[in-house]
């Protein structure tokens, strides 16, 4: 008997759940899981209108939680999903974290500091290389900004 | 009788002490204080190591607990005051924060997202604007930073 690891495409859907659940409570759509050695260590999502903090992005979030989680500040072996590609705090977060790997949505041509406004990611000054995938499930986390933001317009 | 604001090198020599308490927790030293409406509303310093925490540096630290004060996650009418160039997860908090006044040391040329790597804080893109100056007491903080990295390789 072996156990597969769950795909790529699992963990985006639970960081989607996550996003589901930021909208319900009206906060922007944007969820985080932080998977180890092929686990869900951890996930969250976007509480910067609830906790009135300005840093409480869900990959921040799901950074610090893990890094306890840990007992590290390096998240070696570890992969973020999140469901839109993270902006220049977060990004900095996951150099901060050595994380090796991201997967994100959709892209955010406002504040995208990965593939949008910045390259932070791929820069060859800085000492950490993370290997980057873009675009997994993003027409369904674009969604979720679009209904969020319409909807906000609307009220 | 009037009571003067105090100077910015007052405050900046608040953030010095902290870096130097960084310094004696083996921590790089790094302080920085936040000021609000002229009076110092709460320092830090950096907190890598003790907390295992990747994202705890002097200048996120402060900007949470202020957020935290005031109960807000905008920090308007606030100024930062932090020993060295922020890099580019604090710059990101900075401007998340909506800090609209930052004061720092000495130039960060390896991690700098002021002025070194990038100019984070002054992109025409960004919906907030940070009115930055650097190189207040830059001799004091960087004697420190070379002092404290002259004793890590020393050991």
């Amino acid at each position: 008997m072996s156990y597969d690891q769950p795909s790529n495409e699992y963990f985006m859907q639970q960081a989607l759940n996550e996003a589901k659940q930021a909208f319900l409570e009206g906060e922007v759509p944007i969820g985080a899981v932080l998977v180890k050695d092929g686990q869900l260590l951890v996930s969250d999502h976007n509480r910067k209108e609830q906790l009135g903090s300005a840093t409480a992005h869900a990959e921040k979030l799901v950074i610090e939680r893990a890094n306890k989680l840990v007992g590290n500040w390096r998240l070696t072996g570890c992969q973020l999903f999140v469901t839109i590609e993270p902006c220049v705090m977060c990004c900095g977060a996951i150099i901060q974290s050595r994380l090796p790997e991201l997967f994100y949505g959709a892209k955010d041509p406002k504040f995208g500091a990965v593939a949008s406004l910045y390259h932070v990611l791929e820069d060859s000054r800085a000492n950490h290389f993370v290997s980057v995938q873009g675009g997994l499930m993003a027409d369904e986390a674009a969604s979720l900004m679009q209904d969020f933001f319409r909807k906000l317009r609307e009220n």
